[in-house]
């Protein structure tokens, strides 16, 4: 029997329309298909792709052994997280021993920091395996606040707002634009570094971009709270004369 | 009479599968479509959407006035751009002031180092609009090359690589993963760049990714010769223990 193939096929950034052809073919075909999500939720992924499934579809969900964010800093995260994605990768080879193929939802692109990754590098020298690109969450973002992002020879920085502020504004001042990833807590900082490289004005906060519920403002308007998982600071690059 | 809407829609990489659900609706339905593309050739952004086009759309062909690259340092260069983007949007005006929609095919994601913004600032006063986000030729890029980019906190940095060599091996220092566009001629330049950040062993070299003639290989072995419009490098992200 000849083993099923591995597909990480990217479905976007939020709207179920913003998928490319090639993903929504792969779905609708596949026998087995396995997403992530938190606990207790129903999974942002597989929200997405609602009625798009073959009828008789197995569907394998990989649940997060947290509820709450935890430091990646913190080496109980990263051995937790190493035995969740061995069992997950257990999962899928059983699957595709048997013979069938396995489509694994990524949102967004599933090589621009995916969790699909750490089950990629497990599998792909064992088995057959392709990978869709999808339309990133930050590309659903700047488009749903109307700001064109990288003109000419723009230089652009994707920052998670992990690091540290001295870290932030050293790398914001060297670019012309920037995204940054992983608000949440930290936004008191992001906005401090912001201010230090002289960006603030130019600053977009997005929620939720190109979902039903989104919500767009200036960094400068927003309150100083703990922001959810889905929002980024967008600072678009400079605009050109031409 | 109601006025037409402008459309910006990303038709993702080159694969012509690999652009969106929404993509493919607004330009089968699309009563006018405008494009660029260099004189005396087809027009990548059109050889994507072939076969897909309403039976009696009108084309609008808007021919980039320069053959051969030239600085965008150039006053001159500036100037007639700007002349030429002017007239383009003179055209594109026409047809949404006879309340024809005009949908404006834009490679990777309309937002994204597109000319499309250059028609976007001109019009988005005057006429409803929207934009709809693609795949942009980066992810095709890394996706092809099967090279996964980056994960959980890696800084990615986007350079062109017309910037000189000091601002490359600088920017380069400060990120885990790196896309360096416009390699064209800068590719000596850039090799010796990545050296000196010491990621000479993690670059890769892509030359059409996604179309049906892609060639990806280290550039540690690629010959030092001029690369066409359509090569990037990629240097992907630390590879992390999970």
């Amino acid at each position: 029997m000849s083993k099923g193939t591995l597909y990480g096929v990217g479905i976007g950034p939020g709207d179920p329309e913003l998928m490319t052809l090639k993903a929504a073919r792969l779905i609708a075909a596949a026998p087995v298909i396995a997403f992530f999500a938190k606990k207790g939720r129903t999974g942002h992924a597989r929200r997405i792709v609602e009625g798009r499934l073959h009828a008789e579809v197995l569907e394998l969900r990989l649940e997060y052994p947290f509820t709450t964010e935890i430091s990646v800093a913190d080496p109980a995260y990263l051995a937790d997280m190493g035995v969740f994605y061995e069992a997950c990768a257990r999962d899928l080879a059983a699957h595709l021993d048997e013979g069938r193929d396995v489509a694994v939802l990524c949102e967004g692109d599933p090589f621009f920091y995916g969790s699909f990754m750490y089950l990629f590098d497990r599998l792909k020298d064992h088995y057959t395996h392709e990978v869709i690109p999808g339309v990133t969450g930050m590309a659903g973002c700047w488009t749903s606040a109307g700001a064109p992002m990288t003109h000419g020879d723009d230089v652009l920085s994707v920052l998670p707002g992990t690091l540290d502020e001295d870290g932030l504004a050293l790398r914001l001042a060297q670019c012309d634009a920037a995204v940054i990833m992983k608000v949440g807590r930290n936004l008191p900082k992001i906005r401090r570094a912001l201010a230090r490289a002289g960006l603030m004005e130019r600053a977009l906060y997005v929620e939720r971009g190109t979902m039903d519920d989104q919500h767009i403002e200036r960094l400068a308007d927003k309150r100083d709270e703990p922001a959810p998982y889905f929002s980024i600071v967008l600072v678009p690059g400079r605009q050109r004369p031409r």
